[in-house]
């Protein structure tokens, strides 16, 4: 837990941004695996960890704007519960750490909310992602399941928003703790990537290494030697030389900040040198887009630059041809890259995704594209100094879009489809860094981890 | 994944108990950790996967019992879908591996329930432990929320309980796969329980061992040198010579199937005569109840006899005293074991416990005690050969159970509180196996980990 003042801080700017109500942020609850008492590992809701801290299931909190006031309400363990957790602190004592005086017992809050609504203040709260919270949701504001996500504040998303997404120094300091550990990770990772080795057994041992270092994964680790399925959490193949092996994988830090790094190495020692061609393609679509990346520029255009950097190189190995800026412009690049560039993280991995993606990653000006590859651009503003954000690009040849567009005779002027015929079972290659935004240009965050070819290979 | 011919058998077994109506099975759905895709490990429900087998969200299951045919409800992935996550078997392939010809979209669930409910065909529901399928359930048989759990179907329950309770070879079999798994994880730990090192590096590692083998945990692991707070899932110290460790994990099998082992091992190589005495009563209590269990026996007298085995034992280090049989009766040994003996296990840790502990564990003759240390003993009933279930009496010394006790002067003719104050910072210490109910006793599962005080310490 940070410092109480940076709490009061946080709560003190959200309230003179929202001006006026009573604003409503829900705690998480516990939940069940299988059975009741078997229950996931507990995950606080971010925007309650960034506002009130307190790391534990069944708590709510409240900012009364109107009454410039904080509270919180949760129910303290009986004596009988101290026997089976041990002795725990009261919330009175938790809300004291954060700077929050005025505490009462969960049941209170219908109370309060039903004063509220009586006395006609307005009610700012967010869309629920977890049932548990849109069950309450529903049963205390009386507002029907489908229709909460509509009802939830635009304007407390967009103070949320506008100040999440500026990390604080000690924000920095904590997600890159969390960077360091997910570079351990993958250190450990591309050691144990030799022939015959599991990809389940790899993904055990650097889960193990979050563990280990007193937090959590941030995501289930994507860990496979078919990198071109881009949402792939099976782990069930055995490694063989001549594959490549990608890994997406981050650590969360004990109060939640998390890394995400991706990395993509040869099975045995070298790359072949069709590998080596693409990776270096992808490895000039990172360079151009960190070196574009600063204050002022739009995150869509580094995007760009990485797409059309993408096309430069497949045009030069035959799989792509014609107009590099027309090709990217109609969306050609996509039968490689179909996915974005990257995205904000912090508390969150795809930082405050909860809220909205139009809210986080766009404006009111800026929208976001419907075009296939593009619609999967998380973030496309201007980015600010403070910001910390993934680049992820990538090369992904996937068999069955080869045979629809093929099919379709999409984009034949621009992509070869002979030449690609025969990649057909290159798989994925995918480099992500973890980047700060700083005053005039950008800082990838912690330490060294090679991207380039030579990759770190020790012990062998 | 099972023969078909395993789960064709399971099917017309529960459809010739159940005699009438329509049962409908749900499968378990994904669910979000902080944002929407940023999902827990999905987790099948377990009697979802011993009727049907098949281990992927949103599938539905229903036995037609008056038709005589069972049935699954699922979506495909569509071609776009395929992209990101490779190609699928459809659901038609899938049923067929587990002997269902008849599949059909998700959305027509509702109106094949609607169908039934208006032919006043009974439908047997599961009451729902995940918020999100009782909220289905709530929309589809329009049941109030809080009405759902009466209104399931005992005669499903108790049709699904008296199937699965006995286990069959193969069950056996996966079981063992888990146990032995398991007991790698606890032999690592016990060789990594040194002076210095911390409970989060070891539960990091022992956790990795479970995935390695290619499955998950069974449920998170307990592990702390604070072994008295028996909900303790806090691994924040750092191991120091002279202190315990307690370890109760469990792997999870590819399929499913769990270990849940506990073992208490010195942090210096030795323990010290005090721990080595109230582990001996551990082991005596342990080896009393695993003698006594065959076909017929109660597990509640199994129980009994390893509260009185403690009791005697507690009385010869002078931290008990007067008549055994009174002082187990009164619940005066619930100073030192306030737990249960153990549970049946399968699918699930404490296997069936979303079905209800009086369905399982109990009978409509043998109800559950409501004395403290009883009441928590989640099994009572006569074992049968093929139940699989732990035995795991420990005793633990918790310093506000003996300051509540003392100050309302409670069984002062069998506790020695004088005694006992000493003991204040002695910790816990739980021995738990897994046992197989034989024709004419019982079999320890898994491969040999030793439970006496020469505990396995290798490499050192
Ligand atoms: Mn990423
Ligand atoms: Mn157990």
């Amino acid at each position: 837990m940070f410092n109480k003042e940076i709490y009061i801080d946080r709560r003190r700017k959200l309230l003179s941004t929202v001006n006026s109500g009573l604003i409503l942020l829900m705690g998480n609850e516990e939940s069940s695996i299988n059975y009741h008492d078997n229950q996931y590992p507990f995950r606080q809701d971010s925007n309650f960890l960034y506002f009130f801290g307190i790391d534990r299931p069944g708590l709510v909190g409240l900012i009364d704007v109107d009454a410039n006031e904080s509270m919180l309400f949760g129910d303290d363990v009986s004596v009988e519960d101290i026997v089976w957790t041990g002795p725990m602190p009261s919330l009175a004592q938790q809300g004291s750490e954060v700077g929050v005086s005025k505490t009462a017992n969960y049941k209170s809050v219908h109370n309060y909310l039903d004063k509220a609504l009586k006395a006609k203040q307005h009610i700012h709260f967010l869309p629920p992602y977890r049932p548990e919270n849109a069950a309450k949701l529903n049963y205390w504001l009386n507002i029907p399941l489908e229709k909460l996500k509509d009802e939830s504040s635009v304007i407390l998303i967009k103070a949320i928003v506008a100040q999440r997404a500026v990390k604080s120094a000690e924000e920095v300091a904590e997600i890159e703790i969390a960077v360091n550990t997910t570079i351990d990770m993958q250190t450990e990772a591309a050691r144990l990537a030799q022939d015959g080795v599991s990809e389940t057994h790899i993904a055990g041992v650097i889960h193990g290494i979050a563990l280990s270092a007193g937090g959590h994964l941030a995501f289930p680790t994507i860990l496979t030697v078919n990198g071109q399925i881009l949402h792939n959490h099976s782990q069930g193949n055995i490694l063989h030389n001549g594959q490549m092996l990608l890994v997406d994988c981050g650590a969360e830090t004990a109060m939640h900040y998390g890394g995400d790094l991706t990395r993509t190495s040869p099975v045995s020692q070298k790359f072949t040198s069709r590998q080596k061609e693409l990776y270096d393609i992808v490895v000039d679509a990172h360079e151009a887009a960190v070196n574009f990346l600063k204050p002022g520029k739009y995150y869509k255009d580094a995007h760009l630059l990485a797409c059309e950097t993408l096309v430069n190189g497949l045009k030069s190995v035959g799989l792509m041809k014609g107009d590099t800026k027309d090709a990217v412009a109609q969306g050609a690049h996509a039968m490689f890259f179909q996915c974005g560039l990257g995205h904000l993280m912090g508390l969150d991995t795809h930082d405050m995704e909860d809220l909205g993606e139009q809210y986080v990653g766009y404006t009111d000006e800026l929208k976001k594209s419907t075009q296939f590859g593009l619609k999967s651009l998380r973030l496309g503003r201007q980015v600010e100094e403070g910001f910390v954000l993934t680049v992820e690009p990538g090369i992904y040849i996937i068999p069955e879009l080869i045979d629809l567009w093929k099919s379709e005779n999409k984009f034949l002027d621009f992509i070869n489809y002979d030449n690609l015929e025969k990649y057909k079972d290159f798989g994925g290659i995918r480099i992500e860094e973890d980047l700060l935004i700083t005053e005039n240009g950008n800082r990838i965050l912690g330490k060294n981890l090679p991207r380039n070819t030579e990759l770190l290979k020790p012990n062998n």
